[in-house]
Protein backbone atom coordinates (compact mmCIF):
# COMPACT_ATOMS: atom_id res chain seq x y z
CA UNK A 1 0.00 0.00 0.00
CA UNK A 2 1.32 3.52 -1.02
CA UNK A 3 1.15 6.21 1.36
CA UNK A 4 -1.00 8.28 -1.17
CA UNK A 5 -3.98 5.28 -0.72
CA UNK A 6 -3.44 5.74 2.89
CA UNK A 7 -4.15 9.11 3.58
CA UNK A 8 -5.64 11.03 1.18
CA UNK A 9 -5.82 14.82 1.06
CA UNK A 10 -9.13 16.03 1.01
CA UNK A 11 -10.50 17.16 -2.16
CA UNK A 12 -10.85 20.96 -0.44
CA UNK A 13 -8.27 21.62 2.08
CA UNK A 14 -10.56 24.44 3.43
CA UNK A 15 -8.85 27.42 4.76
CA UNK A 16 -5.00 27.59 5.91
CA UNK A 17 -2.33 28.20 3.44
CA UNK A 18 0.24 25.72 2.21
CA UNK A 19 2.88 25.63 4.51
CA UNK A 20 0.25 25.00 6.94
CA UNK A 21 -1.29 21.54 5.24
CA UNK A 22 2.24 20.30 4.63
CA UNK A 23 2.84 20.68 8.16
CA UNK A 24 -0.80 19.01 8.82
CA UNK A 25 0.14 16.37 6.45
CA UNK A 26 3.80 15.37 8.01
CA UNK A 27 2.29 15.37 11.41
CA UNK A 28 -0.46 12.44 9.86
CA UNK A 29 2.30 10.55 8.18
CA UNK A 30 4.73 10.88 11.12
CA UNK A 31 1.86 9.25 13.33
CA UNK A 32 0.71 7.06 10.63
CA UNK A 33 3.59 5.75 9.23
CA UNK A 34 6.49 6.44 12.01
CA UNK A 35 9.01 9.56 11.65
CA UNK A 36 11.62 7.08 10.22
CA UNK A 37 9.74 5.91 7.37
CA UNK A 38 7.99 8.88 5.98
CA UNK A 39 9.74 10.44 3.24
CA UNK A 40 9.04 13.88 1.96
CA UNK A 41 8.80 12.21 -1.55
CA UNK A 42 5.74 10.91 0.46
CA UNK A 43 4.32 13.59 2.17
CA UNK A 44 4.59 15.54 -1.35
CA UNK A 45 3.03 12.66 -3.26
CA UNK A 46 -0.24 13.11 -0.63
CA UNK A 47 -0.58 16.63 -1.10
CA UNK A 48 0.18 16.16 -5.02
CA UNK A 49 2.57 18.16 -5.44
CA UNK A 50 6.46 17.91 -5.92
CA UNK A 51 8.87 17.13 -3.25
CA UNK A 52 10.98 20.72 -4.64
CA UNK A 53 7.43 22.09 -3.50
CA UNK A 54 7.60 20.82 -0.14
CA UNK A 55 11.46 21.98 -0.13
CA UNK A 56 10.66 25.58 -0.38
CA UNK A 57 9.08 25.70 2.59
CA UNK A 58 10.84 23.28 4.63
CA UNK A 59 14.58 22.81 3.41
CA UNK A 60 15.11 19.31 5.21
CA UNK A 61 13.00 16.34 7.39
CA UNK A 62 14.59 17.56 10.14
CA UNK A 63 12.91 21.37 9.72
CA UNK A 64 9.71 19.39 9.31
CA UNK A 65 9.91 17.52 12.46
CA UNK A 66 10.87 20.91 14.46
CA UNK A 67 7.65 22.55 12.62
CA UNK A 68 5.31 19.77 13.88
CA UNK A 69 6.77 19.53 17.09
CA UNK A 70 6.77 23.44 17.74
CA UNK A 71 3.15 23.27 16.61
CA UNK A 72 2.06 20.40 19.25
CA UNK A 73 3.75 22.15 21.98
CA UNK A 74 2.32 25.36 21.41
CA UNK A 75 -0.83 24.00 21.59
CA UNK A 76 0.30 22.42 24.74
CA UNK A 77 1.17 26.18 25.71
CA UNK A 78 -1.92 27.50 25.03
CA UNK A 79 -3.83 25.35 27.02
CA UNK A 80 -1.53 25.80 29.94
CA UNK A 81 -1.38 29.66 29.44
CA UNK A 82 -5.64 29.52 29.76
CA UNK A 83 -5.64 27.69 33.09
CA UNK A 84 -2.75 29.95 34.24
CA UNK A 85 -4.67 33.28 33.92
CA UNK A 86 -7.91 32.24 34.86
CA UNK A 87 -9.66 35.28 36.60
CA UNK A 88 -10.75 34.65 40.38
CA UNK A 89 -9.46 31.15 40.54
CA UNK A 90 -6.82 30.55 43.53
CA UNK A 91 -3.31 30.31 42.22
CA UNK A 92 -3.15 26.79 44.21
CA UNK A 93 -6.14 25.26 42.80
CA UNK A 94 -4.67 27.16 39.07
CA UNK A 95 -1.31 25.51 39.70
CA UNK A 96 -2.81 21.96 40.10
CA UNK A 97 -4.75 22.00 36.96
CA UNK A 98 -1.90 23.96 35.21
CA UNK A 99 0.49 20.56 36.74
CA UNK A 100 -2.15 18.17 35.42
CA UNK A 101 -2.74 18.84 32.32
CA UNK A 102 0.85 19.45 31.39
CA UNK A 103 0.85 15.39 32.18
CA UNK A 104 -2.18 14.55 30.24
CA UNK A 105 -1.25 16.62 27.27
CA UNK A 106 2.62 15.62 27.36
CA UNK A 107 0.93 11.74 27.53
CA UNK A 108 -1.56 12.10 25.36
CA UNK A 109 0.98 14.14 22.48
CA UNK A 110 4.32 12.25 22.66
CA UNK A 111 3.72 9.00 24.69
CA UNK A 112 0.19 7.34 24.30
CA UNK A 113 1.32 6.35 20.22
CA UNK A 114 4.11 4.34 19.97
CA UNK A 115 5.35 5.98 16.60
CA UNK A 116 4.46 9.45 17.65
CA UNK A 117 7.04 8.82 20.12
CA UNK A 118 9.82 8.59 17.77
CA UNK A 119 9.35 11.61 16.21
CA UNK A 120 9.38 13.02 19.98
CA UNK A 121 13.16 11.11 20.89
CA UNK A 122 14.53 12.06 17.28
CA UNK A 123 13.35 15.68 18.37
CA UNK A 124 14.90 15.69 21.61
CA UNK A 125 17.93 14.12 20.18
CA UNK A 126 18.43 16.42 17.13
CA UNK A 127 16.47 19.57 17.61
CA UNK A 128 17.04 20.43 21.69
CA UNK A 129 16.00 24.34 20.49
CA UNK A 130 12.71 23.31 20.09
CA UNK A 131 12.53 21.65 23.65
CA UNK A 132 14.53 24.34 25.31
CA UNK A 133 11.98 26.91 24.15
CA UNK A 134 9.02 24.72 25.19
CA UNK A 135 10.89 24.50 28.83
CA UNK A 136 11.29 28.01 28.87
CA UNK A 137 8.08 28.98 28.07
CA UNK A 138 6.48 26.69 30.74
CA UNK A 139 8.94 27.99 33.22
CA UNK A 140 7.80 31.35 32.85
CA UNK A 141 4.38 30.77 33.08
CA UNK A 142 5.31 28.69 35.86
CA UNK A 143 7.32 31.50 37.71
CA UNK A 144 4.45 34.10 36.76
CA UNK A 145 1.75 31.56 38.88
CA UNK A 146 3.53 31.03 41.56
CA UNK A 147 4.88 34.84 42.23
CA UNK A 148 0.96 35.55 41.97
CA UNK A 149 0.06 33.49 44.55
CA UNK A 150 2.80 34.52 47.04
CA UNK A 151 1.73 37.91 46.50
CA UNK A 152 -1.43 36.99 47.27
CA UNK A 153 -0.47 35.27 50.46
CA UNK A 154 -1.64 31.30 49.50
CA UNK A 155 1.96 30.31 48.91
CA UNK A 156 4.80 30.82 51.88
CA UNK A 157 8.06 30.90 49.73
CA UNK A 158 11.32 33.13 50.16
CA UNK A 159 11.85 33.00 46.41
CA UNK A 160 8.88 32.86 44.26
CA UNK A 161 11.33 32.35 40.97
CA UNK A 162 13.53 29.37 42.36
CA UNK A 163 10.57 27.56 44.38
CA UNK A 164 8.41 27.67 41.02
CA UNK A 165 11.82 26.16 39.12
CA UNK A 166 11.82 23.67 42.21
CA UNK A 167 7.96 22.83 40.92
CA UNK A 168 8.57 22.07 37.46
CA UNK A 169 12.18 20.24 38.00
CA UNK A 170 10.27 17.77 40.42
CA UNK A 171 7.63 17.36 38.21
CA UNK A 172 9.63 16.23 35.34
CA UNK A 173 9.15 12.70 35.23
CA UNK A 174 5.82 13.62 34.70
CA UNK A 175 6.09 15.49 31.63
CA UNK A 176 9.39 14.37 30.05
CA UNK A 177 8.26 11.85 27.12
CA UNK A 178 11.21 9.59 27.85
CA UNK A 179 10.53 9.30 31.24
CA UNK A 180 6.84 8.82 31.21
CA UNK A 181 8.23 5.91 29.15
CA UNK A 182 10.63 4.72 31.03
CA UNK A 183 8.84 5.24 34.61
CA UNK A 184 5.89 3.30 33.72
CA UNK A 185 6.47 0.26 35.45
CA UNK A 186 8.45 1.55 38.83
CA UNK A 187 7.49 2.34 41.99
CA UNK A 188 6.44 5.77 42.16
CA UNK A 189 3.63 8.29 43.23
CA UNK A 190 0.85 8.76 41.50
CA UNK A 191 -0.01 12.13 39.75
CA UNK A 192 -2.43 13.11 43.28
CA UNK A 193 0.21 12.14 46.07
CA UNK A 194 3.00 14.64 44.16
CA UNK A 195 0.60 17.19 42.95
CA UNK A 196 -0.52 17.08 47.04
CA UNK A 197 3.21 17.28 48.32
CA UNK A 198 4.30 19.89 45.32
CA UNK A 199 1.99 22.22 46.99
CA UNK A 200 3.13 21.20 50.41
CA UNK A 201 6.47 22.45 49.60
CA UNK A 202 5.09 26.01 48.35
CA UNK A 203 3.11 25.76 51.78
CA UNK A 204 0.20 26.40 49.93
CA UNK A 205 -2.99 27.87 52.12
CA UNK B 1 47.52 0.87 19.67
CA UNK B 2 46.14 -2.14 20.57
CA UNK B 3 44.22 -2.19 24.01
CA UNK B 4 47.19 -4.50 25.26
CA UNK B 5 49.58 -1.72 25.17
CA UNK B 6 47.09 0.36 26.57
CA UNK B 7 46.06 -1.38 30.05
CA UNK B 8 48.20 -3.53 30.96
CA UNK B 9 47.18 -6.10 33.86
CA UNK B 10 49.91 -5.70 36.62
CA UNK B 11 51.45 -9.27 37.09
CA UNK B 12 50.78 -9.20 40.99
CA UNK B 13 47.13 -8.88 40.14
CA UNK B 14 46.65 -9.14 44.23
CA UNK B 15 43.95 -10.02 45.92
CA UNK B 16 39.75 -11.24 44.14
CA UNK B 17 39.31 -13.98 42.25
CA UNK B 18 39.15 -13.97 38.57
CA UNK B 19 35.70 -13.34 37.70
CA UNK B 20 36.62 -9.66 40.05
CA UNK B 21 39.87 -9.31 37.95
CA UNK B 22 37.49 -9.65 34.25
CA UNK B 23 35.17 -7.22 36.07
CA UNK B 24 37.91 -4.76 36.98
CA UNK B 25 39.42 -5.00 33.38
CA UNK B 26 35.86 -4.38 31.61
CA UNK B 27 35.18 -1.66 33.60
CA UNK B 28 38.91 0.00 33.05
CA UNK B 29 38.21 -0.20 29.09
CA UNK B 30 34.43 0.72 29.24
CA UNK B 31 35.25 3.04 30.69
CA UNK B 32 38.64 4.22 28.70
CA UNK B 33 38.26 2.68 24.56
CA UNK B 34 34.12 3.09 25.33
CA UNK B 35 31.51 0.86 25.61
CA UNK B 36 31.33 -0.39 22.11
CA UNK B 37 34.64 -0.69 20.98
CA UNK B 38 35.24 -3.16 23.56
CA UNK B 39 35.17 -6.45 22.52
CA UNK B 40 35.12 -9.93 24.80
CA UNK B 41 38.67 -10.45 23.24
CA UNK B 42 40.44 -6.84 24.04
CA UNK B 43 39.36 -8.01 27.95
CA UNK B 44 40.76 -11.09 27.84
CA UNK B 45 44.06 -10.17 26.17
CA UNK B 46 44.73 -7.66 28.68
CA UNK B 47 43.83 -10.42 31.31
CA UNK B 48 46.35 -12.90 28.90
CA UNK B 49 43.77 -15.72 28.46
CA UNK B 50 41.03 -16.63 26.11
CA UNK B 51 37.76 -15.17 25.07
CA UNK B 52 36.85 -18.40 26.64
CA UNK B 53 37.91 -18.17 29.78
CA UNK B 54 36.02 -15.07 29.73
CA UNK B 55 32.60 -16.42 28.56
CA UNK B 56 32.86 -18.94 31.49
CA UNK B 57 31.96 -16.20 33.57
CA UNK B 58 29.79 -13.97 31.47
CA UNK B 59 28.16 -15.67 28.39
CA UNK B 60 27.96 -12.24 27.05
CA UNK B 61 29.26 -8.28 26.35
CA UNK B 62 25.55 -7.18 27.53
CA UNK B 63 26.21 -9.58 30.85
CA UNK B 64 29.91 -8.14 31.24
CA UNK B 65 27.80 -4.62 31.05
CA UNK B 66 25.03 -5.77 33.58
CA UNK B 67 27.81 -6.62 36.31
CA UNK B 68 29.57 -4.03 35.93
CA UNK B 69 26.83 -1.62 35.94
CA UNK B 70 25.30 -3.04 38.71
CA UNK B 71 29.02 -3.38 40.83
CA UNK B 72 28.95 0.79 40.24
CA UNK B 73 25.41 0.77 41.74
CA UNK B 74 26.11 -1.07 44.78
CA UNK B 75 29.18 1.02 45.40
CA UNK B 76 26.68 4.07 45.86
CA UNK B 77 24.37 2.31 47.57
CA UNK B 78 27.02 1.58 50.07
CA UNK B 79 27.57 4.91 50.65
CA UNK B 80 23.80 6.15 50.54
CA UNK B 81 23.21 2.75 53.15
CA UNK B 82 26.05 4.24 55.43
CA UNK B 83 24.54 7.96 55.74
CA UNK B 84 20.71 7.00 55.75
CA UNK B 85 21.57 4.93 58.95
CA UNK B 86 24.14 7.45 61.18
CA UNK B 87 23.03 7.06 64.87
CA UNK B 88 22.33 10.42 66.26
CA UNK B 89 21.88 12.68 63.54
CA UNK B 90 18.49 14.06 62.46
CA UNK B 91 16.27 12.53 60.08
CA UNK B 92 16.31 15.91 57.87
CA UNK B 93 19.82 16.34 58.10
CA UNK B 94 20.51 12.45 56.68
CA UNK B 95 17.96 13.11 53.99
CA UNK B 96 19.92 15.88 52.59
CA UNK B 97 23.09 14.44 52.93
CA UNK B 98 21.39 11.20 51.54
CA UNK B 99 20.01 13.57 48.62
CA UNK B 100 23.89 15.28 47.40
CA UNK B 101 25.60 12.81 48.19
CA UNK B 102 23.05 10.42 45.50
CA UNK B 103 23.47 13.51 42.83
CA UNK B 104 27.34 13.55 43.31
CA UNK B 105 28.56 10.15 43.03
CA UNK B 106 25.57 9.79 40.31
CA UNK B 107 27.16 12.55 38.47
CA UNK B 108 30.64 11.33 39.06
CA UNK B 109 30.18 7.79 37.94
CA UNK B 110 28.13 8.16 34.80
CA UNK B 111 28.00 11.76 33.35
CA UNK B 112 31.89 12.92 34.00
CA UNK B 113 33.19 10.63 32.13
CA UNK B 114 31.66 10.59 28.42
CA UNK B 115 32.48 7.17 27.55
CA UNK B 116 31.28 5.80 30.96
CA UNK B 117 27.80 7.72 29.63
CA UNK B 118 27.64 5.40 26.95
CA UNK B 119 28.05 1.97 29.08
CA UNK B 120 24.98 3.38 30.83
CA UNK B 121 22.52 4.29 28.06
CA UNK B 122 23.33 0.97 26.71
CA UNK B 123 22.49 -0.75 29.86
CA UNK B 124 19.49 1.78 30.34
CA UNK B 125 18.29 0.71 27.02
CA UNK B 126 18.89 -3.16 27.11
CA UNK B 127 19.43 -3.99 30.76
CA UNK B 128 16.73 -1.92 32.95
CA UNK B 129 16.69 -4.99 35.54
CA UNK B 130 19.97 -3.86 37.03
CA UNK B 131 18.44 0.26 36.70
CA UNK B 132 15.05 -1.26 38.24
CA UNK B 133 16.99 -3.11 41.25
CA UNK B 134 18.94 0.36 42.27
CA UNK B 135 15.67 2.23 41.74
CA UNK B 136 13.85 0.17 43.92
CA UNK B 137 16.94 -0.07 46.83
CA UNK B 138 17.38 3.66 46.82
CA UNK B 139 13.25 4.13 47.16
CA UNK B 140 13.53 1.46 49.90
CA UNK B 141 16.42 3.34 51.81
CA UNK B 142 14.35 6.40 51.23
CA UNK B 143 11.00 4.93 52.58
CA UNK B 144 13.04 3.80 56.25
CA UNK B 145 14.08 7.07 56.38
CA UNK B 146 11.09 9.30 55.71
CA UNK B 147 9.33 6.99 57.99
CA UNK B 148 12.03 7.38 60.82
CA UNK B 149 11.99 11.12 60.84
CA UNK B 150 7.99 11.25 60.62
CA UNK B 151 7.99 8.74 63.99
CA UNK B 152 10.54 11.10 65.46
CA UNK B 153 8.30 13.99 64.70
CA UNK B 154 10.87 15.92 62.67
CA UNK B 155 8.79 15.45 59.09
CA UNK B 156 4.86 16.51 59.14
CA UNK B 157 3.36 13.77 56.95
CA UNK B 158 0.36 11.92 56.78
CA UNK B 159 1.84 9.26 55.09
CA UNK B 160 5.79 8.48 54.96
CA UNK B 161 6.14 6.27 52.20
CA UNK B 162 4.01 8.21 49.45
CA UNK B 163 6.39 11.37 50.51
CA UNK B 164 9.45 9.29 50.16
CA UNK B 165 8.36 8.44 46.92
CA UNK B 166 7.68 11.74 45.92
CA UNK B 167 11.16 13.17 47.42
CA UNK B 168 13.06 10.66 44.92
CA UNK B 169 10.71 11.18 41.98
CA UNK B 170 10.87 14.74 42.52
CA UNK B 171 14.75 13.93 42.61
CA UNK B 172 15.20 12.26 39.65
CA UNK B 173 17.01 15.22 37.50
CA UNK B 174 19.69 15.44 39.72
CA UNK B 175 20.80 11.63 39.74
CA UNK B 176 19.03 10.33 35.90
CA UNK B 177 22.08 10.26 33.89
CA UNK B 178 20.41 11.02 30.69
CA UNK B 179 18.82 13.63 32.66
CA UNK B 180 21.67 15.19 34.40
CA UNK B 181 23.67 15.22 31.07
CA UNK B 182 20.59 16.47 29.20
CA UNK B 183 19.23 19.37 32.04
CA UNK B 184 22.85 20.68 32.09
CA UNK B 185 22.17 24.13 29.96
CA UNK B 186 18.36 24.56 31.22
CA UNK B 187 17.00 26.52 33.45
CA UNK B 188 16.39 24.87 36.87
CA UNK B 189 17.12 25.36 40.25
CA UNK B 190 20.48 24.52 42.06
CA UNK B 191 20.86 21.24 44.58
CA UNK B 192 20.59 23.40 47.16
CA UNK B 193 17.63 24.92 46.31
CA UNK B 194 16.06 21.70 45.44
CA UNK B 195 17.14 20.12 48.73
CA UNK B 196 15.24 23.31 50.59
CA UNK B 197 11.78 22.48 48.37
CA UNK B 198 11.86 19.10 49.09
CA UNK B 199 12.56 19.54 52.63
CA UNK B 200 9.71 22.01 53.40
CA UNK B 201 7.73 19.59 51.20
CA UNK B 202 7.94 17.17 54.28
CA UNK B 203 7.22 20.09 56.50
CA UNK B 204 10.67 19.10 58.48
CA UNK B 205 11.36 20.64 61.67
Amino acid sequence: MTTQNLIREPDNPGSGDLRCRILSIAERLFRDLGYRKTTVADIAAVLRMSPGNVYRFFPSKKALNEAVAARLLADIEAELERIATQAGVPAPQRLREFLATLHRLSTRQFTANRRMHEMVEVAMAESWDVVHCHITHVDEMLCRLVAEGAKAGEFDVADPMAAARCVHTAFVRFCHPALIAQCADEVGPTLDEMLDFLLAGLRAR
